[in-house]
């Protein structure tokens, strides 16, 4: 399995776009999510900070829908750009997607203190809106499951970042 | 509607269970969601921060996320709280909840810098699971609907934070 992810999307996102909480290179306080690929899989791996706990010991669960939020986007992009015969880390600026339904399954309590994997299948539903089924790792173990529907991002939210 | 939680069930919350970053008021770095009762429906308030971004002027569907967790989990525990016969704010310690499924969709863009609502309806649909359906209300716009599922905290999770 992918222990680190090196060409990640979101490092090629436009820098207008690059200010999510989630994944956004340029949020100083930000989580700085990063998904690749790993063959025909994608791969968004990231270790919670200290204070993401739901209850001492364990991962809050708002991080791992932060986590499978990011990772379905991003994820979108990848797959949309690899359509569109590109690859993260070329010349060619990627798709950017948002967030229409996120759907996940809290399956068993998420340990601290060890990287999670988020590893998803993108399966494309419409031209311009995928989804991505997920699972999320602590070491061998599924933890969650999750699908995110992700959509090209509307125009209106592109005239409204350029004003 | 209600502009602040007075009674929360957060504070309620024994203090091994208050370190959830979401909701526990007793983790610094955390956003302290407080949920309590507007009569029949459950409220969270929650203004987002200017690092919660999604892109600018817009926020982050990973906070959207964890805010309706939460309000999801305080609803849940509310209205077994007052099921049993008791309010927050009161001697009886309620009880507290885990996120078994969280399923949203996102139905607009949702502007920064205003106090976002969570209002929630709880269902039971078993003797230890609830599910909540929440509508997240920026100003007078609906921008995300909801269902949480939520359930007891099983015994296990007591006995290993209780260690």
């Amino acid at each position: 399995m992918t222990e680190q992810v090196k060409h990640a999307i979101q490092d090629d996102y436009p820098a207008d776009f690059s200010h999510c909480y989630g994944c956004g290179r340029l949020n100083q306080e930000g989580h700085h999510f990063r998904t690749g690929w790993n063959e025909d899989q994608t791969v968004t791996i990231y270790t919670p900070k200290p204070e993401h706990t739901a209850i001492p010991g364990f991962v809050y669960g708002g991080l791992i829908a932060s986590l499978v939020d990011c990772h379905g986007t991003g994820s979108a992009s990848l797959a949309l750009h690899r359509k569109n015969g590109h690859e993260p880390g070329g010349a060619q600026e990627p798709p950017r997607f948002v967030t229409a339904a996120l759907n996940i399954d809290f399956l068993k309590p998420i340990p601290q203190d060890i990287p999670l994997k988020a590893i998803g299948t993108p399966e494309e539903v419409h031209p311009k809106k995928f989804n991505i089924h997920t699972k999320v790792f602590a070491g061998d173990t599924v933890c969650a499951k999750a699908v995110v529907t992700a959509s090209v991002m509307p125009a209106s939210f592109t005239q409204q970042t350029t004003e």
